[in-house]
C-alpha cells in the first residue's frame, strides 16, 4: 500500500476494515491509483435528464456496457450509476473496476423548488453485484431535507456495517436558496461539512463560485479577510470545511463544455487541494476517442504532469 | 433452449437463475415461444375502469376463467391481472401459462392530476399462487412518484430475491406533463429508461407519438437529426432508450379500436424492433372467436408472416 | 358437506384449507346452513353512530351479550362486531356461532367528505378470541383510498395465511362521488368488483338504486341495453360483477325501516341471486321478539318459503 | 378474592390471567380494595400544563416522590403518571401500590383545535419498572383520531399480550365539536363506548353535563324520554354506554375547585353507579393534610359512609 | 465513588447499572470529577450554522481533533458532537474522555417557524465508537413536536436498554411562542420538566430571562409571590422544575460574548444550584490559550474558587 493511501485511510479511524478495503480499492484503481487523487465516471443522467438529452450526443452510450469500458479504458478510479445500469454490466466486468451504486435518483418530469430524490437502489443490491460503495444525493436546504438526511443515516449505517464505502453528493437546493447561491462559496463549504458530519467517506460538491449567499457567513469572511477571488482559494476553503482536509472531497464538472474550460477548472481544483473529479457529461457525451483524450488530460493534471 | 432466448437471458447478468427461469417461461410460452417476441393479455380494467365499462361489451369476461382460457387458446405468452382475478383461476389452470400478478392498481372513482396506485398484491401472494412475475405501474412525473419508485424498489428486490421476474408499466403522468406529452416520443423513451434503471426485466410503455414534450429533448433531437416521423423510427428510439435494446420492451394497445388500426400499429412496433405487445381491451372486449382471430393475426405479424 | 357448499368453496381455489374451513363454518351455520345463503348480524353502530342513537331504541342492546344471543336464537350465520363487543362475549359463547371481527371503524364525531377508517382490531386478536373471519371497510373513491387498500391488502394476506376468511364492506364515498352515486348501480357493481379483486371471500355492498353515476358506464349500459329498472335485475348485475357470481356477495339493509319494506327488499335481493343479507339496525333496534320474527321471515325468504 | 372483584373480572372473559391479575391488583389496593370502587391519583399536568401552574400551588409536588407517598398514604387504588415521574420513584416504592404509565402526553406550548398526543412511554418501559397498566388518551373527533386509535390498538395488543391492563382516557375534542359539546351527555357516552370497543379495561371520561351535542342523539333521547337533569341519571347513562356497566368506568374531577363542590360531584358519580374517580389537581395542589382529608372523604363516599 | 456522585446516581433508580456507569463516567471526568458539577464542550455548529461562521474565527477548529484535545486539556466532563466529528477522533482519543453523540441536527439553509431536526446518528453508532451517551434536541411547542418526542422516546428506550445515558437539549420554539418567550422563565422551566418526564439523564436548557410567556403561569407566579428578578432565583426555579433538583440540569452559554459576561452568567447558574454548563462557541471560537483560560475560570466558579 502506498504511504499516501495509508495516510488517507488513517483519517477514517471509526470505519471497519471492510469499508477501508473498499475505499482503498477506489484509491488504488486506475492511472491515479496510489496517488491519493481520483476521477470517477458517473452516469445517472439517463434518469436525471432522460435518455434523449443524455445519450443522443454520443449514441454509443445508450448501451450500458459502453460506460464500463470507457471508465476502464480511461484508467479511472470508479464508475457510478443507478441500479439498472450497473446490473446490466456487473457480471461482464466483474472485478475490472470499483462500482458505486447511486442509490437515490430523481427524474425531471416534474419540477419542484424543494426537490427530493427517490431511493431506487439498496445496500443489499450493491453487495449482491459487487459494488465498492453506495452513492447518495442530499439536497441541503430543501424542505424535504429531513427525509433525505434520515434515509442517508440509515443507508450509511447499513452500508458501513457491511463494509461498503459511502459517497455523498451534497447539492444545496430549495426555496430559501437563490439560484446562484447553490454554488456559492459558503454554501459549497456548508454542503461539504454536512456530508462529512453525516459520515461520508467521499464527498462530492460543485466547484464554488466567488459569491457568498448567507449574510452571517459574509460577515465572517470579511472580518477574517478570507480570500475568495480565485478557484484554488475557494477550493481550499471547501476542502478545509471537510474536516480540515481529512475527508476525500471531489468536485463535479457541471454541464458539458469546451475542453479548455474543463481543464482550466480541473487545474483550479488541483491547485486548491481537491482530491479529484467526478466527470459525467463532459466525458460520455464526447465521442469515445475524444473522451479518452480529455480524461487522459484530466488525469495528467492530477498527476501534476499538465 | 433456443439461441435467441439464451441471448436475451444473457442481458440480465445480475439476475439470479430463478428470475431467468421465470423470464424464460414467458419467452418460451405459446405460439411465439422461442422467437424472442411475446404477447401478453392484461386484464386489470375491472379495477381501473370498473366492471360495467369493461365486461359488458363481451359479458363472458365477467368470469375470471374466461381470460385464462382466452390467453391459453390464443397461444399467448402470459396473462397479467390483479390478485383477485388470478386467485380465481390459478388452481384450475396451474401450469398452463405464466401468470403475472399486477401488484398495484388504481380505480377511477376519483380523479387526480397526479395519480398514485395502491399496492393490492404482494410477492408472497405471487409465489403462493405460482406466478412467474409481478407487474407494477409507475407514473413518472406524478407528484407521488417518490412513493411509487420506492415501493417498486422494495418489491423488485423482494421479487428477484425469490426468483420472480419483474414487469414495469411505465406511464408518465402528472401536473407538469401535457395530455399529449404522456405519449410524446421523448417521454416514452424516458419512461422506458426509468423502468430499465429500476431493474425491470420486461418494460411496458405506450407507442410513442410524433411529438416531443420537453424543450431540452427537442433541441437534442433536432441537433442530431433524429427522425421521428414514422412509428417504426419512434419505436426504435424507445427500444434504444431501454439499454440499447438489451431489455425486453413491449407496447400497449391503448383503447379498443378497429382491427385494421390495431394490426397496422403492431406492424409498426415489430418493424421498429419492439419485442411485442400487451393487448387487453382490444382482445377481451371482442367476441371470443373474433378475439382469437385478432390475436392470431398479431402473433403472425410478430412471426413475420403477416 | 352439502353439495352447494362444496361448490361455493370450489370457487376459492387459491385459499388454503384453513380459510375454506372458516368460510364453511359460516355457510353451514344456523337455519340457512348448507343452503349457500347467509344472514349476518353486524353491530358496529355503537362506534359508527354512538351508543345513544344505536341502543336507546332497544336498550337491551347496551349489553354486548344481547347480540350474541340474538344472532344465535335467530339462527343466523355469523355475528360481526368491533374488538370490544366481541371480547365481551367470546368466552361465554365460544363455539356457538362464527364471529367476524370488524377490524376497522370510524366514529362520526367529525365529518369528512373523504372518509378514512381507523384499524381498531387485528388478525392476532381475531385468532385469539376464536373468530372465523375479519371484516374490513373500504371507501372506494375516497382521497384516502390508497391507505385503505394497502392496509386491506396487508390484513388480508395475514388473515388468509392464518386460515381466517375475509369479509369486505365496500362503500364508495368521496368528494368526486355524488350522494346518490354512492348507491348507483355502476358504483355498487364497481364496489363489488374491487372487493373481489382485493381477495375478499365475502363481499358486502349496498343494494343498488336505479341510477348510474359515471358517464362512461352509462354509455355502456345503454349500448348493451342492460335493464336496470327492478331491484332483482340490478342485484343480478352486481352479482355478475363479483366474478360472475363466483364470490359470495351479500347486501346491507340500510337505515331502520318498516317490516314490509325490509322484506320486500330481501325478496329483491334473493330474486336477483344475492347470497344473503347483513342486517343490523333493522334487527337489534327492534324489540327482541319482533326482531326474531323479522329475522325468521328474512330467513324464510332466502329459503324460498315466503 | 372478594366476590365483587371476582364478578368484575368475569366481565373480561377475553383477557388473559396476566391482565386480570393486574386489574385485580388495582381493585384490591388501598382503602377501597375489594369494594369494586376505585380512586386513582393522576399526575401528568407537569407535562400537560407545565410545572409552574401545576406545582407552585403546593411546592412539595415538584418532587416526584411526593405523589407516590400521597397516593399510598391516602389509601388510593393506583398512581398514574408519565414515564419520567414513575421512573423517579418506582424503585423506592416498588410493590407499594399499582402504577399506571401514562404512555402518551401533550404539552400546551402550542394550540391545536384538533389535538394529538405524542407517545412518550412504552409497554417495555411499563413492564421494566413494574407497572400494572398503561394509560392512553384518545381524542375522539380530532382530525388526528385515526393515528391515535391505531396507536392505541397496537399498544393495547402489546400490553395485553404481556399481561398489563389498559386504561383509556377518552376526551372528545376537535373542530367539529363545540366547547360545551366536549362534556355533553351524548358525547361522554360516545367516548365511553369508543374506549370500551377499543378494548379498555378501565375507562376514564369526564362527568357529563346536561347538554346534548349531536342532533340525531337529541332526537333519540327525546323520543325515548331519557332523563338527563341530574348528574346521577347522566352518570347512569354513561355507565350503560360502557357495555351496560360491564366495563370499569371512572370519572375525572376536572379543574381544582372547592371541597364541597368536589364531594357533591363524587356523590353524583357514586349514585349514578360510577366505579370511581381519578383525581389529580384537586388532590396534589392542596396542602398535604388537606389533600389527605379530601381523599379520605372521597373514599368514604364511595364506601357509602358519607 | 465520591458520596455526591453516589447520591446523584441514586436519583435514577429505574436506570440499569450500564446507564449509571456511563453517567458516572461523565460525572467523574476532568477537573470537576466527583463534585457533582460538570462542563461539557458541544460542537454541533458546523451543521447548525455552517463551517464558515463556526470555524473561521479560530481556524484550528476545522480539524475535528482540535475539539477532542480542547476538551481533554481543559479538563472538561465530556465532548458532544454529531456522528461525523466524533468518528473522526474516536479511535485516536479512545478512553480519554466521555463522548456524547448528538444524534439529531438541523442545518440553517432553510428557515422554519416550527423547526424539526433530522436524526443523523444512532444508538448503534454511539455504541460502536464508544460513546457514554446520546444527545437529542427537542423543540417543545413546534408543530413537529409529536414526531420529535416519539423519536426521542424510541431512541431513549434503545439507548438505556444498551446502557447509554441520555442528554436532552430542550429548546422551546414554534409559531405559538414569541421570540423572547423562548427563554422565558416559565418556558425554560417547562422545557426542563418535559425533558425530565421523557426520561433524560442530563437536561440542557437555556438560562431563563426575567420574563413570563404564558398567562396562566404568570398568574401562578404572582399569586405565590415567586421571585424572578435575579438569575440565581430563576435558575433555582428551573432546577426545581426538573424533579425538585433530582435530575442533572445544565445550561447553555448562548452566542459568543465577552469573558466577563460569560463568567457572570456562570456564577448565576452556580448560585441558583445549576449542575453546570455546556459551552460551545464561547470556548472553541476563542484562540486556544484564551479558551483554556476561560474554561479554567468556569471550572473554578463551579469549584467555588472564583
Amino acid at each position: 500500500m502506498k504511504r499516501r493511501i495509508r495516510e488517507i485511510l488513517s483519517w477514517y479511524g471509526s470505519d471497519n476494515p471492510g469499508t477501508l478495503t473498499n475505499l482503498a480499492r477506489i484509491l488504488n484503481q486506475g492511472k491515479l491509483g496510489g496517488t491519493g487523487k481520483l476521477v470517477i465516471l458517473p452516469v445517472d443522467q439517463g434518469v436525471e435528464h432522460g435518455p434523449a438529452r443524455t445519450f443522443i450526443p454520443n449514441p454509443g452510450g445508450f448501451d450500458p456496457r459502453y460506460h464500463f469500458e470507457l471508465a476502464i479504458d480511461a484508467g479511472l478510479s470508479a464508475y457510478a450509476a443507478p441500479l439498472g445500469f450497473l446490473e446490466a454490466g456487473a457480471r461482464d466486468y466483474a472485478g475490472d473496476l470499483p462500482l458505486i451504486m447511486k442509490v437515490n435518483n430523481r427524474e425531471n418530469l416534474s419540477s419542484d423548488k424543494d426537490p427530493l430524490q427517490a431511493v431506487t437502489g439498496s445496500v443489499e443490491a450493491a453487495l449482491r453485484i459487487g459494488c465498492a460503495a453506495i452513492g447518495y444525493t442530499v439536497y441541503p436546504g430543501s424542505m424535504h431535507r429531513v427525509v433525505m438526511y434520515e434515509k442517508l443515516q440509515a443507508l450509511t449505517e447499513e452500508a458501513k456495517r457491511h463494509g461498503l464505502a459511502v459517497v455523498v453528493w451534497s447539492y444545496p437546493r430549495g426555496s430559501d436558496i437563490s439560484k446562484e447561491g447553490e454554488t456559492a462559496l459558503d454554501v459549497s463549504a456548508y454542503a461539504a461539512q454536512i456530508a462529512a458530519q453525516m459520515g461520508a467517506n467521499i464527498i462530492k460538491v460543485k466547484p464554488p463560485d466567488d459569491f457568498v449567499e448567507q449574510g452571517e457567513a459574509r460577515k465572517t469572511y470579511e472580518k477574517a479577510g478570507v480570500e475568495t477571488d480565485t478557484l484554488p482559494k475557494r477550493i481550499e476553503h471547501v476542502i478545509k470545511s471537510a474536516f480540515d482536509g481529512r475527508r476525500v472531497t471531489i468536485f463535479s464538472g457541471g454541464a458539458a463544455k469546451g475542453t479548455d474550460a474543463v481543464l482550466e477548472e480541473i487545474r483550479g481544483i488541483r491547485d486548491g487541494g481537491g482530491f479529484g473529479s467526478i466527470m459525467g457529461r463532459n466525458a460520455f457525451q464526447r465521442e469515445r476517442s475524444e473522451a479518452l483524450e480529455l480524461l487522459g488530460s484530466v488525469i495528467k493534471i492530477y498527476q501534476g504532469k499538465l
